[in-house]
């Protein structure tokens, strides 16, 4: 077996250069992206990137929920696929390297191997997931290969997907036949994800490479407070004001993080109505969700969830209403592969730490399905999902060398 | 002099006739109306008015900002005028009650006052005023009349009212005439506005009739936080989260009464951007506004609002901008005015409380031009702005004959 040198390394010109490309689709004045989920620019996006596979001379491939592939076929036809990945696009106004490294170092390796002359006994395959920010459906790529989509992500049973599935249409996907994207995870190797951190802890530290333990617990809410629109004016012990409930009991889930020993909490809409200064608000609808790495204490939030929404109500002598809209459980890695990577890390001197992932990943639902893995690189001053995103290319280069180099190992070679 | 006999009555019966009449322009399935100024609906109350006074045979008078009047002419062509109205325009979700009695309390003196053949030293006349409410220009008829609008009220330069100019262009208003609405204040007698009390005193106490003694002043603030748009799983010491300090913001004004013995405080709308779950809030405008019937008080909630905004900002590492975006001065009633309102109600029976007004009203643009009084019925439970707003109508028929009583001691018959 070609033994390959461990000094190999991506042609990091040739990813920047794709880096750059990708970054002009949907370019933002300040220096972000917006590529919302099958929106012409994530459209645009996904058209540059299946180019890119079929020009370089992979294998595309494309499945019924709009995950696109470029497979770098090992000389074994029965041998299996490792994935490696992540999305194309963005938030409304998102940055450049949030989803896009990871596909673009998919592609990288792809190349980089090949011109190394490196046989596989697996068929690489780079994935852009359709819809990982959720737009529409939330991490709707890798829910649909890994076959967990419900009748209820696409029809208007839980709320009004029409617009959902016209997009869709777009791409020539019908809503009735996404289970077909489902793969055999027997035909699955393991699925390797590169990503920034969205959080400063590599950056603050130092550090050039988190390994992810687990991706963090999420659930979101829908909760809503209704009390009775009457004049401003109206004296004090007669109002039923919802948004002083609602005041209450944001005030009361900031604090979760300090009563159920961390976590995290984020408050992200606030729908008042009527919403006319002169009246007392009748409704009022928070978005807002928890985050822990603990299950059971993921669960305390939830309960803290409920028990704060009830008792701001009663104060406040208001009805409330409590839809819990997501859930995402907590994800564990695959203990080989991030072994494997802390190895590679090593013999690549790169520093590295355990560490777990606030955000949610396509891994988080891969990892259910077939041994995943998440590589973190720094994100500088943790900021994401904003314009001023940034990493040193230094930091994506050695990213996608630890990528290499993982491949490498588990191809024994 | 002929002697009018304490016992005339206004006829309820006719009053709830066209109450009922009224009720049916803009009627919302709840039991409430939708007349909001300009509106097609608010076009068929003003409509339905001007018919009443043209078939009544009254005079009718409008002006350069859509004002209606219906006028019943003192035998002497010298005399000063009398004014006696309210509004005819709701809330989108508004009560059957709040301004629509106060117009139909005054067609109704001058009907009762005319078949009983009394001959008045002024001229009485019924007003409508427009946008009382303030769906585009709060007060904005009695402001108009009062010679106090000012161009930022109509052009572009403090917010963008163009939408404004089209709906006065559809009732054959100019923008560039409306100060042709000022009226001469030494053509005027005085003022009288009839209207529920949208609070529950009267209500809670059993009392027929509320003197007002001043109407509250009010101030409104737009109040914007900017932090930073990041992804929800940022570290919490890095988030800059412009709901955690609209949210402290919103928890400080609440408590306002409370430190500033009195006065109140609505928190109407928020507005959240970008407004997804899974971002942390970059922007968050808060619209509310205090009151107080004391103005120094009032001034002290204003520095209030300032200091806590400028706190909460500062605690959570976010710019803020306090606007002021409304001030209506504590606006004092007529003390002559306000002792004929009491003379009636002793000789007719009915009890009384001293009073000042939570709500503002044309009667307090009126009373900084001419002698202006405000009687105050019932409402039920203090709940107005909402269809569920109700009054005995027993109550609406106390308050007309106050009205008329109180008109008839004017004239000295």
């Amino acid at each position: 077996m070609l033994m390959v040198t461990p000094t190999l390394k991506i042609n990091g010109e040739r990813m920047l250069a794709h880096f750059e490309e990708l970054s002009t689709i949907g370019a933002t004045p300040l220096g972000g992206v917006a590529r919302v989920a099958l929106s012409r620019e994530d459209l645009r996006a996904r058209l540059w990137l299946a180019e890119r596979i079929d020009n370089y001379g992979f294998e595309a491939r494309d499945d019924a929920v709009g995950n696109i592939g470029g497979i770098l076929r090992s000389p074994n036809p029965h041998a299996k696929t490792l994935l490696i990945g992540s999305h194309l696009d963005t938030n409304p106004n998102g940055g450049k390297y949030d989803g896009s490294i990871g596909v673009l170092a998919g592609l990288e390796c792809m190349l980089t191997l090949r011109e190394a002359g490196v046989e596989l006994p697996f068929h690489l395959e780079v994935i852009d997931f359709t819809d990982e920010e959720g737009s529409w459906q939330s991490l709707f790529g890798s829910m649909g290969l890994t076959g967990r989509l419900l009748d209820e992500h696409l029809n208007d049973s839980k709320q009004d997907n029409a617009a959902f599935r016209v997009a869709l249409l777009r791409l020539g996907l019908y809503a009735d036949e996404v289970y077909e994207a489902r793969r055999d995870p027997n035909s699955l190797l393991g699925y390797l994800e590169l990503h920034i951190e969205q959080g400063d802890l590599l950056d603050r530290t130092g550090t050039d490479i988190g390994i992810v333990t687990r991706i963090i617990g999420r659930s979101s809410f829908v909760v809503t407070f209704h009390g009775e629109a009457v004049h401003a004016a109206t004296n004090g012990s007669r109002k039923r004001d919802a948004l002083q409930g609602a005041t209450a009991f944001m005030t009361g889930v900031y604090a979760l993080p300090n009563v159920i020993c961390g976590g995290m909490v984020n408050c992200g809409n606030v729908d008042v109505l009527p919403g006319a200064t002169t009246i007392v608000p009748a409704t009022v609808t928070v978005h807002m969700e928890v985050r822990h790495p603990d299950p059971e204490q993921l669960a305390a939030m939830e309960q803290q969830v409920h028990h704060l929404a009830a008792r701001c109500a009663a104060e406040y002598k208001l009805a409330v209403d409590v839809k819990r809209s997501l859930h995402r459980e907590v994800a564990y890695m695959d203990a080989y592969l991030m072994q494997t990577v802390a190895q590679v890390c090593e013999s690549q001197g790169l520093s590295y730490v355990h560490m777990h992932s606030n955000a949610g990943h396509d891994a988080q639902i891969m990892a259910s399905f077939t041994p995943s893995a998440l590589i973190f690189i720094p994100c500088k001053d943790g900021i994401s999902m904003n314009p001023k995103e940034y990493t040193d290319w230094r930091n994506v280069e050695n990213g996608a060398n630890v990528l290499l180099h993982t491949i490498l190992r588990l191809a024994g070679v």
